[in-house]
C-alpha cells in the first residue's frame, strides 16, 4: 500500500503494509515448496547414507530458519491471514515457526476454522501462556475452542474480578452486544478537575485500545456521561468532569443485538459506547474494531 | 437501544438512540396524515368560507410547529434516516421545517439520492450557507449535487489552501482513498517535548473528529511518524515527541483503492491512517467512519 519511494525517503521506519503480508506469503510457499521436495528425495533415499541424512536434516533446519525470519516480522494480523492462506499442513509447519509471543494475537484475530486446527496441535501448557496474555473477555471468544483441563488451568490464573467478568462474557448469546463488549474501561468522577484525571492516566502507563472517551460513573458504577479524549485535550485544567462531559452519548444494552449496535456505530459514527445493564450501571463497552467485524461477518454472510 | 429504566434513572440525559428516530418517524408520519386530510377537506370545499379558510391555515400552521418540534430535537443522522424514510413529497414537507443549523451536516449524511431532491428546492443562499460550515472534503463531495452558482460563490469565502484542497480532493477517482480522505490533520514536530504538544492542542480549542493520533512531520511535511493520544496521555510531558512516536503506521497512497484501505483498516484495528504522496509528504488522512460507509456500500452492492 506504500510506495517504494516513501521507504527510501525513511528506510528506518517499518509501515504496516498489507502488501508485504502477501508478499511474505509467495515467498514462505516457496520455502515450504523447496522444503517438499527435499522431503520427497529423502523418502526416496530411502536407504540414504548417514551423509545424506544430514544433508537433509541441515536444509531442513535452514528452512524452518527462513520460514522464522519471513514471518516474526510480520504483524500478528498479517501472520494470521498468511495461516488462514494456507493448506492445512502448511498451515500446521508455519505455525510451529511462529514466536509465542504472538501466539494469544494470533489466535484472537485468526478465523474460527483456522483456529481450531492451530489449537488442536499446541501443547497445554504453550495455551495456558498464551491465554495468559488475555483479557477475559478474549479467554471468553476462545473458550469453546479450548481442552477444559486447559481453562481450569487459565482460570486459576484469573483474579475474582477476571473470573466474574470471564462468567459474564460466556453468558451472552452470539450475536449480542455482550459477546462483543470489553470490560476495559476507564471510570472517572464527576466531581474532579481535568487535571486530575489526567494525572491519574498517566499513572496507568497505558490505556485500553481504541479509548477515544472515558466514563463518568457515580459511586454506584451508575453512567452519567462520557468524557471524549480531545475534548480533555483541548480544555482548561481546571474545569470540571462535569462542565465538559458529554451528557448525549449513545449506551448500549448486553441483549441488544450486535448488528443494530453496529447500525448505530454507523449512524452516530462512533469508535467506542458503554454498555450498561438494567440499572444504568456501566458494565462494559464495545469498540469500533469488534464492530467492523460484525459488518463483514455480516457482508460476507451476503456473500 | 437505551432502555426506558436508564431514563428513568438519570432523566436530564439525553442519549443516542436509533429507535428514537424510528419513534419519531411513526409520530411525523402520523402529523403528515392529519395535514392530509386537512388538505383534502379544503380542496372540496372549494366554496368554503373564510371562516373555514382561517382554521385550515392555522391547523397547517399547528401541524408544522408540530413537525418542527419532532424534528429538531434528534441528531442530524438521525433526521437524515427519517428523510430517507419518507417519500418525496413528505420528505420535502419535513426538509422546510428542518433547522437551518442542520442543513450541512443533513446533506452530507443523507444517501445521493435523497440528497439530490434537497438541494433541487433549496435556494442558492441557504446552500451557501450550508456549505460555508463545511470543509473542502466535505463539499467535494457535494459539489457534483451543486449548482455552479453556488459553486463560484463557495469558492469565494474559501481561503487559498482550502481552495487548493478543495480542486485537490475533486481530482481523485470515485473509489480511491483521495476521494474518502480529509485535511484535517494535527500535525508537530519531533525535536519538541509532550508538554509543548499538550499547550498547542489546548490552543486549537477543538480537534478534528476521529483524531486517534497526530502526525510527526519534518519542515518539508514529510511524515516521519504518528503520535496517539493515548500514548501521549500516559507519557511523562517531558519526553521528546520523536521518543513516543509509533514508526510502524499504516500510510495510505491517495490512488489506492478506497477497498484495500477498508480492508487495511479491518485487519489492522485502525480509527484513523496518513495519506502520504509520491514524495512521502503527509496530504490527508482517512478516518474509521469514512471506511465503515464504504464496507456498508460495499456489503450492500452485494445484496
Amino acid at each position: 500500500m506504500t510506495g517504494s519511494v516513501q521507504e527510501r525517503t525513511s528506510p528506518a521506519v517499518r509501515r504496516l503494509d498489507p502488501e508485504d503480508a502477501q508478499l511474505a506469503l509467495q515467498k514462505l510457499q516457496s520455502v515450504l515448496k523447496r522444503q517438499e521436495v527435499v522431503e520427497t528425495l529423502a523418502q526416496r533415499q530411502h536407504e540414504g547414507s548417514d551423509r545424506e541424512d544430514l544433508l537433509a536434516n541441515l536444509t531442513h533446519r535452514r528452512h524452518e530458519q527462513e520460514i522464522r525470519s519471513i514471518i516474526n516480522n510480520l504483524h500478528p494480523a498479517d501472520i494470521a491471514f498468511i495461516l488462514e492462506s494456507l493448506p492445512e499442513n502448511e498451515r500446521q509447519i508455519v505455525w510451529q515457526q511462529v514466536s509465542d509471543e504472538y501466539d494469544a494475537d494470533i489466535l484472537l484475530e485468526i478465523e474460527d476454522w483456522a483456529r481450531e486446527s492451530l489449537i488442536k496441535t499446541m501443547e497445554p501448557a504453550d495455551l495456558i501462556a498464551a491465554a495468559a496474555n488475555m483479557d477475559a473477555d478474549e479467554i471468553a471468544d476462545l473458550a469453546p475452542d479450548l481442552p477444559p483441563e486447559v481453562i481450569a488451568e487459565v482460570q486459576k490464573g484469573l483474579t475474582e474480578s477476571e473470573r466474574a467478568q470471564l462468567l459474564e462474557a460466556m453468558g451472552y448469546p452470539e450475536d449480542s452486544v455482550g459477546a462483543i463488549m470489553d470490560f476495559d474501561m476507564v471510570r472517572v468522577r464527576e466531581d474532579v478537575s481535568l487535571e486530575v484525571v489526567l494525572r491519574y492516566l498517566r499513572r496507568l502507563q497505558e490505556l485500553p485500545d481504541h479509548t477515544d472517551q472515558i466514563f463518568v460513573v457515580d459511586r454506584d458504577d451508575r453512567l452519567l456521561g462520557t468524557l471524549s479524549l480531545t475534548r480533555m485535550l483541548v480544555s482548561d485544567p481546571e474545569t470540571l468532569v462535569s462542565d465538559v462531559m458529554a451528557a448525549d452519548y449513545l449506551s448500549l444494552h448486553p441483549l441488544d443485538s450486535d448488528a443494530d449496535a453496529a447500525n448505530a456505530f454507523e449512524r452516530y459514527d462512533l469508535v467506542s459506547a458503554p454498555v450498561v445493564d438494567d440499572y444504568g450501571r456501566l458494565i462494559g463497552r464495545v469498540t469500533i474494531d469488534e464492530v467492523v467485524d460484525v459488518l463483514q461477518e455480516d457482508s460476507q454472510e451476503q456473500e
